[in-house]
């Protein structure tokens, strides 16, 4: 039967635009040189993303349909899809797990920006496989920061070894945002120990079959805690405890989900287990949210990833697929019809996502160059410009990155026609794979709120100012090379718009407590796509720097030029719809009286 | 376990909102006379509406999730899904398959929209289940139209009665939308017969066990046939043979898809299988095409239905689930926290549901309609006028209302955050279930391309000019009413934008071969929001009357008046950046060598 071959496409990792980000975008080898981080030399660095590419496109990528299977739950025992554990066996052999850990513990010791290309490619090869190493992630971060010697000594080193995996424990059946409602309880025992009663919902990587141990780190109350938010502390509870026997945690069901089946989504049941407390009583939720810069920002990779991976299969197809001709000439008069990639629809939809990948790559390194700053810059005043930048641009780029990224996986499943409908060509997939990223770590709702509630507002628009002043020097300083000024123009009058409306909505907000919430995932979008504009000017500047001395790679450089210019003309007119959504107020959303919604 | 009850929201047809669209927003009563269906009495249509939504509610409805198994294929076989065969079976007991069909075969002879609330009820209850009828509506209508006395009588009785069911064979696997490079081969035999070879994908309703034999309408070519589309012919082909006989038409398989999991998508293997020619030599596609307008409007509704479906969940959802409380004061300060419909950004997204749902029955019911009228109005001028509008909105309406049901089911996902993204809750079944809708019976960028195209650029502009001078009549009889200035003022700006920017496309295609492909999605979505605004102006204008004299029911016309002006505030300024989209040119598409792409 002439069926053409349906499999998913391979993925490679983009190599040259992973370097092209850090080195030539960011001049990570200087910035590693500034924090102290001798070790990440440029070679050292290239032999890590090589072999990390390598490891992903061998390993966990060929696992990504697999993985779709789903995990099996049996008498409390989650079984993982097949190759998931060998791979993760031979992720922990390679010393993977250690590479950005603590050198006191283990570690390797090697700036957060680095691990963050693993990451990278993780995502893209397989987000529900890379949802076991990455939620450990949350538990090492916040052992390391609150956890006392004890904690650490005993946790860290197998986690950071990947001995152990580790889970994050908030959520609740009653309450997902809200966590001032949850109701698990902890109760003082002798020792320092705690017992630990309650359920926990949607625990991802809650149980599984990578290693013996899991470590929870769980939010709970203490039995005199005030109400609300107040009032809840945090704890480490281990699935076994220090004597080999089993802790009572017990996973009472996983979820059937949309998508990243792989990854076991686990309700868990504590009955009295115990554990011990992490930090100061009642000051749990203020330890969870010191490590949200890191969630937050990986869950924008995930975004990133998606729209990576949906891009190479749908680029592929698209040069593939014959259908219709060129309507400026045939480029394949010898074939029953031209590849689709000569329709101009087609191809906008492959900019799009090409646009979203590599300007969400720019984004997602950018935070972690700040990161790095603000955890290692010997100066304190770099150390809190830093901070300022991820407060302001951490809920941006989780937003953004993960709608647009939901978007630019709609985009394969288009160009594949109704092949991107079939299972079997992996594009659906990374579809429903996607989805829970706008959900998880905070709904997009939620970091809209914090991004105008919380951040711009309450600082007075002074946070917004730290960054569009690097914004307007970068402009000032581009705007007298002819080939810059189509994005350093439209940059420009987009600040201008964007303090006026800001400050519009600021001064609304003090007369109607409803604006806020009104205008606020307008605002998140508006201000995500200036900055990506910014982001795209300051890869077209590096490209048009490289054209003049580059022979070998012009077409690299010019590619990134056309792709900015396509942003640019495209993506970034959409700042004229969400400011206008965004500045007509609440009364179109409040007016209506919730019984009168439907009759 | 405190786990809040996950199942899917159960499906109530809008019936307040249907007789609103129809009586008051259409005038269906009235219509109904002047094209002389008298049996389609106000009783009457009340009578069939009624027990139409029971059928839906009861018997088709409690299917939908049951369908997402769906169905196995065993030698050749098909098993749908548990209790799809005996819904079907009710349903043609009930006489439903007949409700529109022509008399003179058994039919009830009832107006196209009449049996287009019927579709619009199947659509939102279970679509998957509603193929099955509804792709046999095209055979029906083919052979009504195209076929002999012979044929007409051999296949329109059983076929109205619904004890066979019919299928559309298209698409081959080599070609998608370009028919011109198919393959299937049609020999001449004694006494009219052909026999065909070939194979056919994505065979909707295929293969199937609600019916013995099912009536195959195909595609193929003569053995002298033009190359290219104009060599193409259409045929009938029976599963089972006059004589009682199986034919050789086997299912070669079903596919696995992302969602409409319930419906079975055949290959089909035609071995010299036996059918008899509908229609003229190597004018097949000109045949298939005439009731495109059908089966795309019917695909609009699949786009409303999702919508219609996915809006209800969001919204019970939205007033149980307890999550933060409201900014402008508590509504629930008994409880542990407010109902997240108190949230601006949940209602929001209620509200963009609410707006594409009820828009888009206007504009559904608008174009059946002209439907009516384009086949039963007794003058010319009438029926030529409906077929210039239906010319002109039937390609907006299959694009626009299946992006927008899209995007109003990716919302209903995210109003129930993590909860949304689990199987058992129905919600991301929708997002599977609709995402075929802007690919089947021509995808996105086909419905555009035939927009500007061939339906703007090749009638100089008229067929917009139709539409938009009964948008002018309107405004300007309603426009001294102070209540409706915003509406019609807004119109009015962008009718004469509209045309500006489609002189402007127009002149520069003839410059740049390019400029249409390259502008035609953008101007698609444009025009669409601008088609929607009409729709809701017109709805608002018929609540604003009723406000006026109905004591009753004022929460319902307040409703629909809030909701259009969420309505142009919030959806219709994105008319703004496809404008600047589709102004851009063709350039920043085109310029990028296909080669560098990717690297």
């Amino acid at each position: 039967m002439a069926i053409p071959s349906t499999s998913c496409p391979e993925y490679r990792v983009p190599l040259r635009d992973i370097r092209f980000v850090l080195r030539e975008g960011l001049g990570i080898d200087e910035h590693y040189l500034h924090i102290g981080a001798e070790d990440a030399t440029p070679d050292m660095v290239d032999a890590i993303i090589d072999e990390g590419a390598k490891f992903c496109e061998r390993v966990v990528a060929p696992l990504f349909q697999a993985g779709d299977a789903g995990c099996t739950f049996e008498d409390g025992r989650v079984i993982t899809p097949p190759g998931f554990k060998q791979a993760y066996e031979q992720f922990v052999e390679a010393g993977w797990p250690a590479l950005a850990g603590p050198v006191e513990y283990g570690g390797q010791g090697f700036p957060g920006s680095l691990g963050a290309v693993m990451t990278e490619m993780m995502c893209s090869a397989n987000q529900a496989w890379f949802e076991y190493p990455g939620l450990c992630e949350g538990a090492i971060k916040t052992l390391e920061r609150f956890g006392n010697d004890e904690q650490k000594g005993t946790y860290l080193p197998p986690l950071i070894r990947g001995e152990w995996l580790g889970t994050m424990c908030l959520t609740e059946p009653h309450c997902g945002t809200d966590l001032g409602q949850l109701k698990t309880r902890a109760e003082p025992k002798d020792n320092d120990e705690y017992e630990l009663s309650g359920t926990k919902i949607f625990i991802t990587s809650g149980e599984h079959d990578f290693t013996d141990n899991i470590v929870h780190i769980v939010l709970a109350r203490l039995p005199d805690a005030p109400e609300g938010s107040r009032g809840i502390s945090l704890f480490v509870v281990p699935k076994l405890l220090p004597d080999g026997n089993l802790n009572s945690v017990h996973c009472g069901s996983i979820e059937h989900k949309m998508g990243l089946r792989g990854s076991a989504t686990a309700l868990l049941n504590f009955s009295r287990a115990r554990g011990s407390m992490i930090g100061m009583p009642n000051e749990g939720l203020k330890c969870m949210f010191t490590f949200m810069n890191y969630a937050r920002a990986t869950v924008a990779c995930q975004g990133i990833g998606a729209a990576e991976r949906s891009f190479q299969g749908a680029l592929s197809y698209a040069r593939e697929r014959l259908s219709m001709r060129s309507l400026s000439g045939s480029i394949a008069p010898d074939k029953p019809a031209d590849p689709i990639i000569v329709h101009p629809d087609v191809r906008r939809m492959l900019l799009s996502q090409k646009a979203v990948a590599e300007g969400g790559r720019f984004f997602f390194y950018y935070l972690y160059k700040q990161l790095d700053l603000a955890n290692h810059s010997r100066s304190q005043q770099e150390r809190e410009a830093a901070d300022s930048l991820l407060s302001l641009l951490t809920p941006i780029a989780k937003a953004l990155m993960t709608e647009l990224g939901c978007e630019a996986a709609y985009y394969g499943v288009q160009v594949f026609g109704g092949h991107g409908y079939i299972v079997e060509n992996g594009m659906e997939q990374i579809v429903r794979d996607i989805r829970i990223s706008t959900i998880w770590e905070g709904t997009t709702g939620v970091q809209s709120l914090d991004l105008l509630g919380r951040k711009i507002a309450r600082s007075g628009g002074e946070l917004l100012r730290v960054f569009t002043s690097i914004i307007h020097q970068f402009c000032a300083a581009n705007h007298d090379q002819t080939d810059m000024q189509p994005f350093t123009g439209v940059l420009v009058t987009l600040l201008e718009e964007w303090h006026e409306v800001t400050t519009t909505i600021c001064e609304r907000a003090t007369i109607d407590k409803e604006e806020i919430g009104a205008a606020s995932v307008d605002y998140l979008m508006y201000s995500g796509y200036i900055t990506l504009a910014f982001f795209w000017a300051h890869m077209a500047r590096v490209a048009l720097d490289r054209l003049g001395t580059s022979a070998t790679e012009k077409s690299f450089y010019q590619a990134k030029l056309e792709t900015a210019r396509f942003y640019f003309e495209r993506m970034l007119p959409r700042t004229e719809s969400h400011k206008r959504a965004m500045l007509s107020g609440p009364g179109n959303l409040m007016n209506l009286d919730q019984a009168h919604f439907a009759f």
